[in-house]
């Protein structure tokens, strides 16, 4: 019941805990990492199950069509953004909503088709603020090539919300024999990323002034779907997408060895990283590798497939800093390996807490 | 972009007033009302506009598989939920989030078969609160026999978001044939409720105490689909199904009258309303027919299926006291006229601002 989720990453079944009546949530519980899944398994997995939300993807595949005899599924992927601040370099909560849902939908191989927007608006939101952010939602629609469908408007008192909290749902249609999932991932696979690991999380960190130097950093908030067209035309066999969102790439690696039962070996200076997010994470203790992106794809492909998969993700404007950054082993199955720069080997984890609140 | 909404209630093309620089989002702008429809076409519409939002129905169809050859449309609809408080007599934030998005999918004559639900945490909320919520929107799902498939977690900081707002988004599927909307109704056809007005609106605001003594009145809420099969088995000729939620009677028969250009007819006395509702309207100066159901229904109808569309609906747990308001007429078309128990005739106008905030 959550993003980057309903994932076997644990061993044994789903085992709740029992409550304890004096707990409460904090931030952590929105991190898309451990504290996420823990939150999931006890309390949104026992009410809220079913097949779809236990494959553990960021969209659900429905079939209800194979009954009538039509060969596809319908995708569908939703998200609840609460970034501050509204605006930052790069983007803004609008193109964030729209290329959020877009890109999780995607994550499927499906065309992405109709999107949902619900709006949270705080009193006294200048309404000149929230034609900003719906005009830089068009922006982005247009872009991706989706339509707004249904919507909703709630507002609530001043001091609740900051400025506007969107939900987007989006829902696509995959093409019968098209099979993408975390789940397919396969001994001998190449592991790329289409471009610069963390650019989003500190971009939205450098908004909020809590950096106190100017990073130059840009977030990469893009929807990829066109990308992942040309992706899969020029590569047709790829097993996994992923956009390394909350928790970044080695959370989201880590989902993915799970779900596979592989284990995911990486070399640490192919992952490639912008200047000014090494400095600032360096300043601040961060891990790029943990830090949220917005624009960028994981894909894992047989290795016959992998320079074209490459070749064509370098020729998209999103995808020219492309890169292959590791393979996929049957040895240390569900679990994310680092080969680092001085020669060692150390286990990457999920993402346990909240590093950086607030940046989806 | 909104419920109830990109309606042509107002005469002529939509023109959007330029931008006040220091214009600000009120309370009223969530109302449904005509602040909400104000804010619609200026800021929602120039920008996120669609066929499916154009028609101004609470659920967008989507005929994207007519090309695969599939005889029938998607329904979809998308609801922010923020009702303060949490818990009140009769439901939670919880069964309102899947009954109120089940509802509007269903006034399509869709069957709802799938729901995504994204939820927004305060830190601090006790887990226990959030496991109550769950487990009621799994008791309300599995009544309206809906399938979770979807869903995202975030967490804001104490002092935001009373405890948890929950975003659903509701996927049915309407058979090919069935034709209900809301530009559907007709001169001669008969006007049905389900039931009694007002219940929801006055239930919330006596658990947040502001009555100043007890009314006993539960909110109404329920999943109407139930009821919906039998009673398009019963009158299978229906023309409008509308749930009069936000704005209450008033203003969803407002858009009906806007959205099929005919004059909607009501007698005041045969509207079922309550004791202890009628009592708290008159002593807070509000009118039932402005107060927000979550478990009522419109049928509007030809007359030769009236008595079997009511007839189904009084055999049904949700419609025992299903009656008989009103007519549609030719004459004040866009207009919804009350004939007063005093035997005047009055203008019943779409509600203005908000009444009653945080309600759903």
């Amino acid at each position: 019941m959550l993003k980057n989720n309903p994932i076997p990453t644990f061993e044994g079944p789903v085992c709740p805990r029992p409550l304890n009546h004096t707990e409460q949530i904090v931030m952590g519980h929105g991190s898309g990492g451990k504290m996420t899944q823990d939150l999931i398994r006890r309390i949104f997995q026992p009410h809220l199950q079913s097949e779809p939300l236990l494959a553990g993807n960021d969209f659900a595949s429905l079939s209800l069509l194979a009954e009538a005899g039509l060969q596809g599924t319908l995708s569908v992927s939703t998200d609840s953004h609460i970034v501050t601040p509204l605006f930052f370099p790069g983007g803004d909560i609008g193109s964030l909503a729209v290329c959020g849902t877009v890109n999780d939908v995607s994550m499927s191989g499906a065309v992405p088709l109709f999107l949902t927007a619900s709006f949270i608006l705080e009193e006294g939101l200048p309404v000149e603020t929230l034609e900003k952010v719906v005009a830089s939602m068009e922006a982005a629609a247009r872009e991706a090539n989706v339509q707004f469908v249904a919507g909703d408007t709630k507002v609530a008192e001043k001091g609740k919300v900051d400025g506007v909290y969107i939900t987007t749902t989006g829902i696509g249609w995959t093409p019968a024999g098209v099979e993408i999932g975390g789940e397919k991932a396969r001994p001998g696979d190449v592991v790329l990323v289409s471009g610069t690991m963390g650019d989003h999380g500190i971009a939205v960190l450098g908004a909020r002034g809590e950096l106190g130097f100017e990073t130059g950093v840009q977030s990469d908030i893009a929807p990829l779907n066109g990308m992942i067209r040309e992706l899969l035309k020029a590569a047709p066999g790829v097993h996994v997408l992923r956009d390394p969102t909350r928790g970044g790439l080695a959370t989201t690696l880590n989902e993915i060895a799970a779900q596979s039962k592989v284990g995911i070996w990486l070399d640490e200076e192919s992952v490639p990283v912008l200047p000014g997010v090494q400095a600032a994470c360096e300043m601040l203790g961060f891990d790029p590798l943990y830090v949220a992106n917005e624009g960028k794809l994981i894909v894992i492909v047989p290795e016959d497939q992998a320079e074209a998969a490459l070749q064509a993700m370098r020729q998209h404007p999103y995808g020219k800093n492309a890169a292959q950054i590791g393979r996929v082993q049957a040895e240390a199955p569900g679990r994310v390996l680092l080969k680092t720069l001085i020669g060692g080997t150390r286990i990457l984890d999920v993402l346990a807490g909240e590093m950086l609140p607030r940046i989806c």
